[in-house]
């Protein structure tokens, strides 16, 4: 029982974490489409405001034990991929 | 035994919680001591950026289920004075 309460309260953190990035991928993808400026100071400021954020969860997440280190940077560095790409695709266009 | 290990998470999480507060009025009693100018740009920003910062993580808390949500508003509001208590002495001097 306290395992299965255990896995449960990891996959949860797991899933926050990642619907969390997503939430920070669409708004930047929102942001791209209506700034049309990826150079814009504001965009930058949002984005790092969003990242440290979602660091921040998944420092905690890990303190507590809840997801790995090295999962939590994977997460944070699969973001980072992910907005380079779309900031690629945008500037490209 | 279950149970145990639930209430354990919750005291962890909010003890880091609480940690992480105690760390922002550190880092703010600093930089007041050191810059001596509360309405300096900088300040307003890194503090902002610090309390965005521990939002997340009490949010986050909040969502898994590891700290009401009542107990996380008042740990923010609790900082919140700390540091404006902390901004009024300092200007006072």
């Amino acid at each position: 029982m306290s395992v299965e309460i255990k896995i449960g309260k990891r996959e949860k953190a797991y899933e926050l974490l990642q619907a969390d990035a997503q939430k920070i991928l669409k708004l930047i993808g929102v942001q791209m489409e209506n700034l049309t400026m990826p150079q814009c100071p504001l965009y930058e400021e949002v984005l790092d405001t969003q990242m440290f954020g979602l660091s921040r969860e998944i420092d905690f997440a890990v303190r507590l034990g809840l997801v790995r280190a090295d999962e939590g940077r994977e997460l944070l560095s699969s973001l980072e991929r992910q907005v380079s790409a779309l900031h690629e695709a945008s500037t490209q266009k």
